[in-house]
């Protein structure tokens, strides 16, 4: 049989996300893969894979990994709290598995990637993908460029400066209460107030810190980078809650800057249920197809 | 005569530096023009490029400016508190008077090109240069390229955490004491102590803050945009700060990272005598000359 399926993978610490695409982006099959140890997770993958015949695959990951393609680890895990993937060859696994190219980056520059596909390959343009999730990270584009040559962006850990009311001790197993994801990622919201994020009521007060948080982190990478937009993904913020984060944002802003179009510049993501990581993926395949 | 030189504009608050260079990026004449209202500062500079035959000129200049190639006021001041320089066509200034082709971007960023010449060019790498003077910013390179496609950096008005011990009410007035700039500027160093940063003794306490916020400043980019090498310019800090910025920047990542070389990644300018920038604007210049 000819090959003519994109394969792509989002791989995530509790479970890995695959799909076969075929030349016009439609996905004819996807599973649900949990996350045990590499060995069985990249089995099972390999066997949904093994029912097509493809032309190349793509990776979005969880990090840190080496994106350094000169580095003799280029497409390894690095090193992670998670059981027995430290060191793992992930990009490897699936290239000798299938014995087809395999493109491999973060999830969030794949969500970056697919928005940049979605809202029409804007090469005048810079596009930042964050996501709020159980982690805080983000993807950052310059035309069709990733930022981050030799290593990737790390975001959620930045420094975030303390809302004056917020007395939480902070979720960062490495930075407490100091960074971006100690203070507004999933879990922080049960820290926070004892109740699973998923059981809050959207409009409990404990949003706000959030949104404050969130906007914050938008702030500073935007001094940074000066993206054209800003997509902020992840289950954690809905649509509903863009309007306050506009407006803190224009706090930090204080005046400094004047003309921003903030209801332009920071938006939900363009590709509906969470499914820009699997558009990014099946372009980089597309990108690395012979 | 034949044209051979190109011509330097350093554009600052207080003073613009003009210079004139041969092939050889040997620099064969200098001078340093007040800075008053634009038309008189233009017409210094005028006069002194009018006595060489230029190919083409580069400018870095303070901001904000509009470097957007697609604007209809690209190379034009953006607002700013300087008296009558809003608005003002820097760029198209040196292109009517000189009638040469006129490169502009920001000071900071024609330091960081500056220091990507003298380092090697190397395209592989991502280069970030600060400076801590007056005021704080930013330039950041991807290979040869800037970061910032239609906007420039501004990165000293990044959102800062404050230092525990630090009492100081801030200095900008934008952001009083909750960005970089209204805390480690060369300024905040007399409103924390009443001297003159330049009276100053090196080793006096308050030394420590700009440190320890210059840290968190790199650490911050650092983890937008992964630089391989980050340059601490400007004239707040020295050398001997370096040793103590690397161990505060290691404080910030607290693990989190590992491997990482800091001697290599934290450095003062390779170009001696704050000479990155008029580095930067000879090749600029030499880029865009006929």
């Amino acid at each position: 049989m000819a090959e003519k399926y994109y394969g792509t993978v989002e791989a995530g610490g509790t479970k890995f996300i695959v799909a076969v695409a075929d030349e016009k982006q439609k996905i004819v099959d996807q599973a649900r893969v949990k996350t045990e140890d590499p060995e069985s997770t990249i089995n099972n993958c390999l066997d949904f894979f093994r029912k097509y015949a493809l032309k190349s695959v793509a990776i979005g990951t969880f990090g840190p990994i080496d994106i350094d393609k000169h580095s003799e680890t280029y497409g390894f895990i690095k090193n992670t709290p998670k059981d027995g993937w430290s060191n793992f060859d992930l990009k490897g696994a699936f290239e000798r598995g299938l014995n087809v190219p395999v493109a491999i980056t973060t999830d969030v520059n794949a969500s970056a990637y697919g928005e940049f596909i979605a809202r029409g390959k804007k090469l005048d343009k810079s596009l930042l993908y964050i996501t709020i999730g159980t982690g805080i990270g983000g993807g950052l584009m310059q035309g069709d460029k990733f930022i981050g040559l030799n290593n990737h962006p790390e975001m959620g850990h930045m420094v975030a400066r303390k809302h004056p009311d917020d007395k939480f001790v902070g979720g960062c197993i490495f930075h407490k209460d100091a960074c971006f994801e100690g203070l507004a990622a999933g879990p922080t919201l049960k820290g926070r107030t004892g109740i699973p994020g998923e059981d809050l009521p959207r409009d409990h007060e404990t949003f706000k810190f959030i949104r404050y948080y969130v906007a914050q982190l938008l702030f500073d990478i935007y001094l940074t980078a000066r993206p054209d937009v800003m997509i902020v993904g992840g289950s954690v913020l809905t649509e509903d809650d863009m309007p306050e984060v506009r407006d803190d944002f224009a706090l930090f802003m204080n005046g400094y800057f004047d003309g921003l179009n903030l209801d332009e510049m920071i938006v939900r993501p363009a590709v509906e249920n969470n499914g820009s990581a699997v558009l990014g993926c099946i372009e980089m395949a597309k990108k690395i197809a012979k």
